[in-house]
């Protein structure tokens, strides 16, 4: 079963695929990452992920000359040459857009040619049972820089601070800044429930507006009260319910908080029927066989 | 005439030099690097730099199997394999450490087997008159993330910094964070001279601690007054002199900063004289033909 890679108009091989160690991706993390999910070999939320990849390319000036009809095009040229690879089921499929490969130098050409990659990622495990019965995090100082609004490569506090989640058995590390905010998780979005009303921190340039935060809202709003709010470590602790929404972990229940059980230690009911509605979001999605969500 | 690069173990050319698209060094900007300059085929300060390197390797917790020993081989090696390459008379050794290669995941094995790279960097082309007359700089503000100390390659913010600089047609950005002090350059560190005390911000973690820095630092006490102390970008605009130190530019005077110029708008005399110092010291190492400085 071949597993092919797209790099700059080729395909070939994963375990082929390279870049240079000039690549400005490889030398100063100067580059444009997107993580879309499969369903069923169909790309959900195409549209968005890609109008967020081409604002952040904008934002640090990545001389890209394709426009977004073009992107979902490759996108799904990438899909299509991987038909019978069991990824396209309920993988991901990567995108990283470099500012290009140029002689080692922190300021950069204008007309660099920009590297183009794309190769599919295996569905991640979530084990059903922890998906019913919800998950533990910690929470860790937001040590990131002060543009979290752009979805670049540079990744490292995010690693550290997951890598520490795990090291304490736990799934997610949820980002605390000076002032004792809560911004948001290592890989996703943090929210809280708390008297009936949905809360999670606004998009603004401390944290990465998500593409599934933003349909859960736009979800939720339909039957709750929603706020685009900050909140405290401590309200985390006293919510009523917390979840967390990534494009790989869908709507996730979380139950427990710096050892710290949240309310009954129960994955909540307004959790539940958001995981249900989003769920169902995408089936509808499927039938209606649209490219947008 | 070659420009061989090392990657694991093997020599490649360097444009043939290649890492995988999953180096964690490519997706994650998971890796730790080093400039080290060459004089006449010898690396200056070799010792220093890779003990930095291996701080930076053990706080992010890369797994490296070497010892300073063997790296230090691994260096002179790459140096003689290029012995005919003109880089080697005054260019600068590049190393890269990565955590290595893996399926993409925010989270890591800690045994992976890093990735280690290493090439020659040509010269710094810094005109004569540039060091004689001084540069130019402005200010930005510092956006960058909370572990400055590590030397990553999570280098997004420096990179936009130095553009905007290259855009304004000056050598430099000086970074000022939020309480406006001047916390280090783009890819250098900052000196103010003021009242025939020497300045610069203490190593703490909001700055790399820089080679030359220190190797400055320690030739200025010898004539000097010096403060490891913070100062504000007003204390800048109103310095009697300025100065930016790196591995490749070593001692350079800035003489106007924001359009304001610097006191007479000269290289001052503390600047002039430690750049001489500087020079003299890295003859009198060459003349010891010692690896430590």
């Amino acid at each position: 079963m071949r597993d092919l890679a797209y790099i700059n108009g080729e395909f070939v091989e994963l375990d082929q695929a390279t870049v240079s160690i000039e690549d400005r991706g490889f030398q100063f993390g100067d580059s444009i990452y997107e993580v879309i999910k499969l369903y069923d070999g169909e790309l959900f939320a195409l549209e968005e992920h890609l109008k967020r990849m081409l604002t952040g390319i904008e934002e640090i000036g990545i001389n890209l000359d394709y426009n977004i009809e073009e992107l979902k095009e490759i996108c799904q040229k990438v899909v299509a040459k991987n038909a019978k690879n069991p990824k396209v089921e309920s993988g991901s499929l990567y995108i990283q857009i470099t500012r290009g490969e140029a002689p080692r130098n922190h300021s950069f050409a204008s007309d660099l040619a920009p590297t183009i990659i794309m190769y599919l990622l295996p569905a991640k495990s979530l084990d059903n049972q922890l998906r019913k019965e919800g998950v533990k995090a910690i929470t860790v100082p937001d040590q990131r820089w002060d543009l979290c609004n752009v979805k670049s490569t540079n990744l490292l506090p995010n690693i550290l601070s997951k890598q520490t989640a795990k090291q304490k058995n736990v799934k997610e590390a949820i980002l605390v800044n000076e002032e004792d905010i809560v911004t948001e998780g290592s890989s996703s979005n943090v929210f809280i429930v708390k008297d009936g009303i949905i809360k999670t921190h606004p998009a603004t340039q401390i944290i990465l507006g998500g593409i599934t935060r933003d349909l859960v809202l736009a979800l939720a709003t339909n039957n709750f009260s929603v706020a685009a709010e900050k909140f405290t470590r401590e309200d985390l602790y006293q919510a009523d319910e917390v979840f967390i929404t990534s494009t790989t972990k869908e709507v996730l229940g979380v139950v427990e908080v710096d050892n710290k059980i949240i309310s009954n230690g129960k994955v909540g009911e307004i959790t539940k029927e958001l995981h249900t509605d989003y769920q169902d979001y995408i089936y509808d999605w499927k039938q209606r066989g649209d490219s947008n969500v």
